[in-house]
């Protein structure tokens, strides 16, 4: 029986150990005739999939499978489709700089009017106004794990107070619990979101929130679109500003009112998947391919299967 | 005869050392009845004054001045009308974490095709696309003084590597040459400029600049207009791109192709006058009258007077 590695690019087929067997799949059909020696199966990542899904759907006709490898940060979608027998490996920390970098320059472009200039200029119109700024500023981080601490080395240098809020208080890392959250609002200039969606982070910046923020305040929401509540954001009438690359619904039907919100300004899901993810994908690929080879500890398993029992 | 301080804010009124007579002037008709006793001058703060300026004029109806002191970093056009004998200061520093704020805003911006999607969002179109990022970027700072280590040192966490450039090179410090920039270009994702304008930085990046740049770079002028050779940049038609605070002419006419020139991004001249900068200019006027009052040295003096001699 063969033993078979799908990968998507072809620097990690290349960069494979020459005991692996492995062949490029970057999506569309099925590649027939291998799934049944499929042992290690990359899924093709792909920024922004909506509704069937072949790539996932092929998980099912691979018998000999022992890990699936994902390279998004997300996992809940797949999970059920996973054999329990089968390993599970996610793309952790790859969208890291991505997307902390979209976070900056969510908060950057907000501070500085750059929408309203870019419509000026469309206009041959120099608009000269008064323009606010990021110094001084504290900035509140809800989710503070890799991404959350990537985002805060990239704000420290703009001369701002960072703080930092997470599921559970890690007083020895001056992380507060978002049970702190409402007492922490009234004093903080920006709040973060890049949260997981959970159950517990669903709606968790709603009206109570937004209400707690003061005037020209700025939520940026990197994470889910469903963490903040759409219709608390529009009660406030432009009063809190809001950039979101995520949004709920994604993407809102043409005639919804966010489009169009004072003080909103939306980019369409691009935070994690912008150019800076894939040589850092490339790169874990390489060593992930390398430690399959040798059985040596994966990286980023999020589910065991049989092969770490 | 009397002492007078003039100062636009009332916080540096007071917060002045009861030893001084200070009034407030915040610009417009000037304050007559007390010009003759005045013997420090800060010159009220206005981002972008054009043409005729009753602030600069009035220093000739001052016979007591012994300081003159500018709340912006260039004095250039001011030091003609400042008698020999009075001390010309200046606002350096005062802008440096506006201004580098705003060029990580306009590099971030260019980068992750914001104004592309402040256009989509006018148009509630979700304009999913492939987009770029900072990060891995190689830039240069070209003009290395103190705005550029404010802007390198923001540039740094965003997974970047900085190239020094100034007018004349200091090995001990990494600082390459003005002489070494064509050698430089072809390696270089993103330029700063940052320089003020002088018979030698007058168009000094223009045509042969540009040709050495890579496809896709980025130029970005937070300096002075004149710096950057528009005919060079419009004749790129988008094979460079630019994000440009000032401009030349400024502001562009109307009619003018710079306007819609693709790739390129304008904001209406306000890198260094943003939110930012008044904490800063206040709390350094705060402690510029401490040192008036006490006779101390006066900081950032550009050209000395009759007192410190």
């Amino acid at each position: 029986m063969g033993d078979r590695t799908l990968v998507q690019w072809e620097q990690n087929r290349d960069n494979a150990p020459r005991s692996l067997t492995v062949d490029l799949y970057a999506g569309g059909p099925a590649p027939e005739g291998v799934l049944d020696e499929v042992t290690f199966y990359q899924v093709p990542y792909a920024p922004s999939t909506q509704g069937a899904d072949e790539r996932i759907d092929m998980i099912a006709r691979m018998p000999s499978l022992e890990v699936v490898q994902l390279l998004s940060a997300g996992y809940e979608h797949v999970l059920p489709l996973v054999p329990e027998n089968v390993t599970l490996c996610n793309g952790r920390g790859l969208h890291d700089a991505s997307t902390a970098e979209h976070a900056l320059a969510l908060i950057l472009a907000a501070r500085r009017n750059l929408p309203r200039w870019a419509l000026a200029q469309r206009e041959h119109h120099w608009d000269s106004a008064p323009v606010g700024s990021l110094a001084d500023s504290r900035v509140m981080i809800v989710g503070y794990g890799s991404i959350g601490q990537a985002i805060e080395s990239r704000l420290l240098p703009f001369e701002t107070e960072v703080v930092r809020v997470a599921s559970r208080a890690r007083p020895d890392e001056g992380v507060h619990g978002v049970d702190e959250l409402h007492a922490l609002l009234p004093d903080t200039d920006v709040v973060v979101l890049v949260t997981p969606l959970t159950e517990t982070t669903r709606g968790l910046f709603g009206a109570r929130e937004f209400a707690l923020l003061r005037d020209g305040a700025l939520v940026v929401n990197v994470g889910r679109g469903a963490v903040l509540d759409t219709g608390a954001l529009l009660a406030e009438k432009g009063r809190v500003r809001a950039a979101l690359d995520v949004t709920d619904p994604e993407p809102p039907p043409a005639d919804h009112p966010l489009w169009s919100a004072p003080g909103v300004l939306l980019t369409p899901h691009v935070a994690g998947g912008s150019a800076a993810f894939y040589p850092r994908a490339r790169a874990f690929m390489d060593a992930q391919l390398a430690r399959w080879a040798t059985g040596g500890e994966l990286a980023n398993v999020v589910r065991p299967g049989a092969r770490e029992r």
